[in-house]
């Protein structure tokens, strides 16, 4: 039974755990679906009540009814590498290659379908709440009145990108910003806010879910930081226990999101609480397993060799 | 209760199913994402462990807690209407309006995530052989030699786009094509080809699964036609009985992929078998209606507007 690895040419974070998976001498097959067609070559049968698809990579060949799991990690775009890309090859590359993954009865880390919607911010703070997560007060809003009256209700407010900074090259920082209530909201009208109470924190937290195992670091914040993920303050990353409560909303969360993989960012405040700030469901893994030790390449090495597909719907999740 | 249609302004079919629940007295709002921001306001608000959200149209209001079911008819692009349009504003802008409506109870017709692996060609004959249906021997392959195999086996074989014709302005035709054992298959190698045993008919037809009703449509085929979508054959579409192993079918099928709405194709054999060629999530409906008189704008108005959500889990599909 092998592993699928959908994933680009350069991904230092799949060569661990790649690397895992030889050593556990797991069978893996590593694909970019930017090499359909051409480097690779796909066919799947319907006929008779019954399915069988074929992949090949370089002479590799993986049946479907030997795909134990996929890992979408960091594929690129379906015949983006065709010696004629375009946007319609690419529709029926996509077709073919996730129409033939979805017929196999294969696990995913984590289904495409499952992670679209996880993407959504608004969403993951719904999930949140009922998950029993502590979530800073936050609000999405077309509307500059509205806007300045949650600024003036929660005086210390932080925006931010919901959907992460604009597209393109060179890339654009977006930091998660503080600002106050004087401030000018009438650019609102023009583009949805997301609006945060600040979270005054003494330190970042990470915590990383792969099946049911968990992993937490935590890194020290310099006071009054905002965003940690600009800017070196010196502190490294550590590992810290996982408190009761947070490791059975993390297995709610996950549970209601159908996620097999998921990083949470957390704020600790100054009483020790861990704020939900987002939970990403591609997260990278990589820093946190170098600064700290944690084996996370190995749990989700030992994820995707191990588990057992739900044989019962093909692509149902 | 209301029903929030998302489709844009010029949408006949709209128009059919919102003149019937304007009849029943049952509120609604029509949505053009396109119009987000701009004439139509967004606010959520997630707060206290709850939820809030509201949506504001021409000065009419719907708040996330009376909102009944989604309609997904034909909606523009988030934000394509927008002052200063941008691929991150889009992103923006989706993340806000799918992000609140997702944390909502509502019910919907379909919703993004079902519909969108519903779209999938591969996955709808996994699932049709599944349900129960007759389905035509079928390749999707980039490989030249398997195309060639298949055509020889099965002799007569259609070739169809899976994604559709390609995109753009002005539109491109591309009608399922009936080729023989003696094509050159070359070029399957540069792009995946579906390609399908010709099923000789007497007649199409096109089932309009609404919640728990069908509604079966016929139209006799001249003999030897491949594909009676382009070019007027005079027979008209007929009312139909639909035979209790179809219905059985029909049934699971949507139960397996989700669907509250979805457009069957099959083609009538001379033996009278029902084969299954496509099910189409976001299919036509209004012209069945037309030329048959059944109920269909009213069966979909009464599901919209008599569904009972599933308050458990927001968004949960």
């Amino acid at each position: 039974m092998t592993v699928l690895i959908l994933t680009s040419e350069e991904d230092v974070t799949a060569d661990m755990v790649v690397a895992r998976l030889h050593t556990a001498g797991a069978p893996v097959m590593r694909l970019n679906p930017a090499d359909l067609p051409g480097k690779a070559v796909l066919s799947a049968d319907y006929a008779h009540g019954d399915f069988d698809g074929h992949l090949s990579v370089n002479g590799h060949v993986l049946s479907m009814g030997g795909l134990r799991s996929v890992w979408v990690r960091r594929p690129g775009e379906p015949a983006a590498h065709a010696a004629h890309p375009s946007p319609w090859l690419t529709a029926e590359t996509r077709q073919a290659l996730f129409g033939m993954l979805y017929s196999a009865p294969a696990r995913w880390m984590n289904h495409p379908r499952d992670a679209d919607r996880a993407r959504l911010k608004p969403w993951q703070l719904r999930v949140a709440h009922l998950s029993g997560f502590a979530v800073p007060p936050t609000v999405f809003t077309t509307s500059p009145r509205l806007a300045r009256e949650f600024a003036e209700e929660h005086r210390d407010v932080v925006v931010k990108s919901a959907s992460g900074p604009p597209p393109g090259e060179p890339g654009v920082a977006l930091p998660t910003t503080l600002i106050g209530p004087d401030t000018d909201f009438s650019a609102v009208a023009a583009g949805p806010a997301l609006l945060q109470r600040y979270v005054p924190k003494r330190a970042d937290i990470r915590l990383t879910c792969v099946g049911q195992q968990l992993f937490a670091a935590r890194k020290a914040a310099d006071p009054g930081q905002v965003d940690g993920r600009y800017g070196d303050t010196g502190h490294p990353w550590e590992p810290v226990a996982v408190p009761g409560r947070i490791a059975a909303a993390v297995r709610e969360y996950v549970a209601l999101a159908s996620l097999a993989y998921a990083a949470f960012d957390f704020a600790e405040d100054e009483e020790g609480v861990w704020w939900f700030l987002e939970c990403n469901q591609g997260g990278q893994f990589g820093f946190v397993e170098l600064e700290t030790g944690q084996p996370i390449s190995a749990a989700v090495a030992h994820w995707l060799a191990h588990c057992t597909a739900d044989r019962r719907v093909p692509g149902r999740r």
